[in-house]
């Protein structure tokens, strides 16, 4: 039985207490099982089955020794980058689905398991419970990855698909989102392109070894699009998508933008609709593959952050190397004109973000 | 620099000495390189740059203590799994792109690499280069997977899509898809199901630990498939696949079938066209996922084999354990009526095969 700690004890927190002991009988065959020991938040949870777990001081985790893999679900940089580091640096391994931290300090943070013999595990981070990460990193390991090109933010495929199907305006697709949960409030990250560039950045470091800061990614949202839009989509049989892509040139520059895209209809990623999301990885020899699932949810995403904990339970004493990754802060390209393959062309200019 | 030898050098052995010359940079980034020291053919490769290491005798193979990992691409079932259970008894680990070897011997081999602190790896047996066995081994654990759905043979796939877009009927699709090179002069395993429900029994045994023999498995081609059962199906705003299907009822009972099916179009399975392989896979807490790519093809083959040599390179020492397989020989039950939630209907009666 390995002892885990779940930092912040929100959703997907919760998520991954559910699925924990709904898959017990499966978790204990695999891997000798899994008992959450702690929860940190700064809220009390009387009414949970872990309510009596829960503790607001993070050195009672990285102090205790039967901890061995901290799982990290707070949202925001900080704390969360902060306890993710001290927790690797006392050589607990660290699993995340806070694509936040994963875009901005990756680098730091896989050294930092490196360093220690342990691993930073992100796969939530990027695509809920679509297994994208692992995919890139073990499957297709041994290709060269050309390209990558993803529907990655669930929330503005939703609103761009009932603009489609229903006529509605995007003011009308947003509010219904927001009544069904599917945005927040302050729908601004998934609007304006943000949330799909950060995990861009995310893919694009794991293809290519760098990462790319997401300031510096050409990012444009869905916020001006029109029913105008959706329809001259149509007329040249395409779909419009917001498409993260991440590309590299051949002089090794990498490429990446954020924009809403006219998709051909015979790519497959126009037939992801609603709250799903897909991500297409061009290999050298392997040729594209695509992965497509909920981009977001409790159960899906607690279910990746499970699959990572069990990962490194398997691998214990013997972690695996990860690739570290440089940061990159030269000047990106957007993409040029004849990049766009499969694609017929951009809605929009890049926001300031 | 670990030391490899390809059994069978056809257009998937060939393919993965294309893709090691291709990748070789990026293969001794991940593991140190690989070299293939031996090819095993009945024939002789005197223009190839690799015709000097062809050997005739597998012994030669199996005595030289250099040779850590076979790849066997040999395809039927003798000696391709004569030679496998002899390599893995000897130690070596034993990578695979033959369905046929792993849906007949699958618990044999397996259990050989388990006694031999090896490991018996096989993601190019189905999908291609879709990494869908890695994914459903690797990142669904932790989950109960319910349900699998596939459209796992190309051929069929491209003979259905051609009549849908171009109204030719079953037997000129099948000529043109010949011409093509994407069937076979006797295309009676692609056509009458045979192929799909080889790679379902595989899929299945790794969802649910059990391998059904393919014989018992409800089997219905695509041979009298007619256009009007194309136009039936997009009336009921649906598209004809050659679905092949693998579900655990409640009672534990694994239920599987492999036929022509009406998929709705709001199903991911449906956009799924020409030669192009898919696989929906349901877990109990993930949800629905989706792999998608060329199921067939050699470098996109050949990549898969190369994932699990470098697997295979990198665990030296400490491979993990793999599940083992039971066998299955009590009477599966086709599908029950009410288990078509994503469906309409199925076309044609079963075929003894």
């Amino acid at each position: 039985m390995t002892k885990i700690a779940i930092l912040g004890f929100g959703t997907i927190g919760q998520g991954l207490a559910e699925v924990i002991a709904t898959n017990s009988e499966k978790i204990k065959a695999q891997c000798g099982g899994i008992e959450i020991k702690y929860v940190l938040d700064l809220r009390e949870f009387p009414e949970h089955a872990l309510g009596g777990r829960v503790v607001h001081d993070f050195n009672i985790i990285l102090n205790d020794p039967e901890i061995k893999i901290v799982c990290e679900m707070m949202g925001g940089s900080h704390p969360a980058y902060d306890f993710s580091l001290k927790a690797l640096n006392s050589g607990k391994g660290v699993v995340t689905s806070n694509k936040e931290v994963v875009a901005n300090f990756g680098p730091e943070l896989l050294k930092a398991a490196s360093d220690n013999n342990t691993r930073y595990l992100f796969e939530a981070s990027v695509g809920g419970g679509i297994p994208i990460i692992r995919a890139m990193t073990d499957s297709l390991r041994g290709n060269e990855i050309c390209e990558i090109n993803g529907i990655l933010n669930g929330t503005t495929n939703y609103i761009l698909t009932q603009m489609k199907s229903s006529g509605k305006s995007m003011s009308e697709a947003l509010a219904c989102a927001q009544s069904l949960g599917y945005a927040e409030a302050d729908p601004s990250a998934d609007i304006d392109g943000v949330d799909a560039c950060r995990k861009i950045c995310i893919l694009s470091a794991i293809a290519f070894g760098t990462l790319v800061p997401s300031v510096k990614v050409d990012t444009v949202g869905i916020r001006n699009i029109t029913t105008q839009d959706i329809s001259d989509a149509e007329k040249n049989d395409s779909s419009l998508k917001l498409v993260a892509r991440a590309t590299k040139l051949p002089d090794g520059t990498i490429s990446m933008s954020v924009s809403p895209t006219f998709v051909r209809n015979d790519n497959p990623l126009a037939a992801v609709n609603d709250v799903f999301n897909a991500v297409l990885v061009r290999g050298n020899t392997l040729g594209d593959v695509m992965f497509y699932g909920k981009g977001a949810g409790s159960l899906p995403t607690a279910s990746a952050v499970l699959a990572d904990v069990i990962d490194l339970v398997l691998c214990e004493g013997h972690q695996p190397k990860q690739q570290l990754w440089e940061r990159c802060e030269n000047v990106i390209s957007s993409l040029p004109s004849d990049a766009f393959s499969d694609y017929i062309g951009r809605v929009g200019t890049p926001i300031a973000h």
